[in-house]
């Protein structure tokens, strides 16, 4: 029987957020690794690809014409998940309940340059997107009480299209995390009539151990209940429940530290690190909100290599989440890279 | 506005297990595939290959040799996840709660033979894995609330060796899928008086629509709450709660049903089917447990052939699951399949 040791010793760690664990297991980062080392990937992708069904001015697959843009692009999902036109319908059941969902699938190009990620665009084409974001988040909220505005990027993370581009899907009922995390956030407000997630900032903030990179306005942090190895939790420093109410210097600051962790994520492999992330505003149901936060999560897959990722499969599936490095030395890694992208570094 | 279709319109269902909603939008399916199409993997592998580390006599990687095994094989995991040493101590914090756990990895062989699978095994040999099943559970059901059994099939489901092997890991406490099936399953015992998944495995039986196969003791079934697209659920048609309780026939016919299920699933595309597999009996805490049964879920990430999977990615992370077919098209094509193995019909 040894002392405990959080970096060595086996333990499992509560996200407040959705009231489960994770098992935290560091000590099995010490063993060998058996499987492929890679190259840094320095392919570099044209401006503009006559094949891409993302890129200005091309024609999608169900016949319809890509403006010509200059700055972001929206349109609806040609598959979309989410349609308005079924009535409202419902069955309750002990074994077979179900209701019908309305909603909008929407496609939001970041770019026209084919060859660009968040990471390498310039603050102001940052600071366009994250405008976007908010329109469309304003402007689905008079209909859904749910917005979720999301990036999936790489082609490990189910992206068949390198042109960047995230996603808004909006729905009528709140999904499943978001009822998980309103139920959590107002029992804390409750207790403590305070909320949860600026709370947590200011104590993350003062500890700085598992912070990556902060500006006046925005923290990041790998979470101390991170399941993914380098999971990162993007909050505000101040009182927010909604992207809808970011004021124009916010949106130049989250532009900035937006710029700031995808910088890290590509440093720590030399690579274009694959994700998905998205946004969570409060609840759209006419209510205010106090006990929310604004935040974005930061899901990336790799934990060795630029090809070495994290499984989450039989034991995580079945019975809870599990990693092999601490948060505290995933945000010691994502500190000691370069600020600056590697690309650029070779120039 | 059309009249609600299950088979066409997006809609929700609930899955009381675990109290959490799929989204699903069946006709996302029809949109044209753009990636690759595959051939069926017809690659024969060795009975015996001296590199592998799970073959009979060979040495793993801290020196240990594998005894000259003939049925199945179990030792403990050289790189375990838990441990047993650390001595028992936790933190409750509103931001910052853990608790050390003390547990157990074991790796189980389920053939000396490297080039089988378990669809690929006559039903006695079979057998001897569903027994090693029960000694394993029994053994570590003395020390450990939770003793989770599974599978990870397949380099997508982040299994490096082919050799046909399970796992099990004890732990002292309930996991977090455990702990939440644990109040699920309570919850509808105290308002009807018996088992819900008992009661769940009746009206599949009756309504067949579900239904993969079954044989006197046992059911699979796609639930109707599937997140993955040929999931499936793994029910007994009697009342038992723990794998340590299963009567010699009804070990029997797990190996028959296990075998029909995972046959059925590599027809299906021609292919040795990825998946995780894993089995949850009622918790080991000296009470007795007549709201829980015992059960396995299948959660395989193919979605249209070979090497067009399922990804659960951003949507699906941030708010909840979401499918393209529905579990009732996903039953009808497992039942459609052949009952007898690809490899087999070619001899
Ligand atoms: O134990 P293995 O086979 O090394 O590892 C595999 O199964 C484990 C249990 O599901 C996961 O935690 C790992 O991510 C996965 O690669
Ligand atoms: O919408 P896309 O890019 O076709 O699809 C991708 O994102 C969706 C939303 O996260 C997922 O449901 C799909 O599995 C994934 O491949």
């Amino acid at each position: 029987t040894n002392e405990f040791d959080p970096s060595d010793h086996p333990h499992r760690r509560y996200n407040p957020l959705l009231d489960e664990w994770v098992l935290v297991s560091p000590h099995r980062a010490k063993r060998p690794w058996q499987g492929q080392t890679d190259e840094p990937d320095h392919s570099q992708r044209p401006s503009y690809d006559p094949s891409c069904y993302l890129c200005p001015g091309n024609t999608r697959i169900n016949g319809e014409q890509n403006a010509q843009y200059e700055s972001v692009f929206v349109f609806q999902n040609d598959f979309a998940a989410l349609r308005d036109d079924t009535a409202p319908t419902e069955q309750n059941d002990p074994f077979f309940t179900f209701q019908v969902e309305q909603g909008q699938s929407r496609v939001i190009c970041f770019s026209p340059d084919h060859s660009k990620t968040l990471p390498e665009l310039t603050n102001g084409e940052r600071e366009a997107v994250v405008k976007c974001w908010q329109e469309q988040t304003r402007d689905l909220a008079d209909e859904y009480a749910w917005v979720q505005v999301f990036e999936n990027k790489g082609a490990m993370m189910g992206c068949s299209n390198p042109h960047p581009h995230g996603q808004v899907w909006a729905q009528k009922h709140l999904p499943t995390q978001a009822s998980k995390k309103l139920t959590n956030l107002t029992r804390y407000f409750e207790q403590y009539q305070s909320s949860f997630l600026l709370d947590y900032a200011k104590r993350e903030y003062e500890q700085q151990e598992r912070v990556v990179c902060s500006n006046d306005d925005w923290l990041v942090v790998v979470p101390y209940w991170a399941a993914w190895p380098f999971e990162t939790l993007l909050l505000p420093r101040f009182e927010v429940a909604s992207m809808i109410e970011l004021t124009q210097p916010q949106q130049a600051s989250l532009a900035d530290i937006v710029g700031q962790v995808t910088v890290r994520y590509d440093n720590l492999f030399n690579t274009s690190f694959p994700y998905s992330m998205g946004w969570h505003s409060a609840p759209n149901d006419g209510k205010s909100h106090p006990e929310w936060g604004l935040h974005a999560h930061f899901f990336p897959p790799l934990l060795r290599s630029a090809s070495v990722r994290k499984f989450m499969v039989g034991y995580e599936m079945m019975a809870e989440a599990q990693r092999d490095l601490t948060p505290e030395q995933a945000a010691q890694r994502l500190r000691a890279v370069s600020a600056v992208h590697y690309k650029e570094q070779q120039n």
